[in-house]
């Protein structure tokens, strides 16, 4: 009983992540309650974003310039880049702060299933990064799941004989965690990786 | 660090409703991504949606045509008003279908505390309908909350010298509803309105 308009907006906003269509159809109405305030800024906010936002020609972070501000950052250490899945992590670093080297955003893990292969990952556009620039380190910071320690090992392939350090993010108990709530690969991954204190 | 569009995007995505900032962060990503096919379809169905979508004068549903497509409908039973507090009851009655009557959209219910008057609920447009057209029965199915209850009371007062039946939904146990999980006032609700069977 939807206006076909109403529906297709409905499905189109249903399509987003983490939506579904109940979701979808509250934002909907709440966006054409009151479209002055709430439907038109979107719109223009996205008009304008598709306009000014580049892909960042070097790494892959999404940026107003390419290379991006990260990139074009010289009080940044260049001889580092840390290797992550997607833009999101590198949100979460530069929000955290601690990290002052550059990345390179694989944009997903190697994944036979779904058809991603070191071609689509801009492993290439990594290894031509170390070659050409003077790059000591290389940090993995991938997921610790079955894909992400897949993509881990194949970049180390690649990258055996470079002459690059390649290091990969400490594995353990999350700080925070209970013991006895920790899963069976944490915690043997936690005792075979322990540290000595005395 | 995020550039100042793509943080004018996320924070216009965190206003709508349901969404905190981490799924707003998800959501630009997506669009952003791959903006020929995620960002710019949205785009262009809000622009539409924002042209072709009207207000109902009569009864405040939005449609492509004002009045609305169930308001001009013919085979509605127009002497019978369901006034309901927002749009998306009306989706979901005409979702299951059995309501043939047709509707008053309120826009919410009376609150002090928001501003909320009888002049902001359409309450002096049904009084108007009700006079203009013959209305046979007035049907409440506004929330069983303390603020759906009190707009309840406040139509019937209006109504009350008008000369046309009003109803409201029956309270009790809902279909499927287990009897120990029930609060008392559903279950006090429940016993004043019990049904003789034999």
């Amino acid at each position: 009983m939807n206006a076909s308009e109403i529906n297709k907006l409905i499905n189109e906003i249903s399509k987003l992540p983490g939506l579904g269509r109940k979701s979808a159809q509250r934002i909907a109405l709440y966006l054409l309650k009151n479209r002055e305030k709430n439907l038109l800024p979107l719109v223009k906010i996205m008009t304008d974003a598709n306009h000014k936002i580049a892909n960042c020609e070097d790494c892959g972070n999404i940026d107003m310039i390419s290379p991006c501000s990260i990139c074009q950052n010289l009080k940044r250490d260049h001889q580092m880049i840390c290797i992550i899945e997607d833009i999101s992590d590198l949100w979460t670093l530069e929000r955290i702060g601690f990290y002052q080297g550059i990345y390179q955003v694989l944009g997903g893990t190697l994944s036979a299933i779904n058809g991603i292969g070191v071609d689509e990952l801009r492993i290439n556009k990594l290894i031509q990064r170390i070659k050409k620039k003077n790059v000591k380190e290389i940090i993995l910071a991938l997921s610790t799941t079955m894909e992400g320690q897949t993509t881990s090992h194949v970049i180390v392939d690649k990258l055996e004989s470079l002459n690059v350090e390649v290091t990969r993010l400490a594995q353990g108990i999350p700080i925070g965690g209970e013991v006895h709530y920790l899963d069976e690969n944490t915690l043997s991954a936690a005792f075979q990786s322990r540290k000595k204190i005395i």
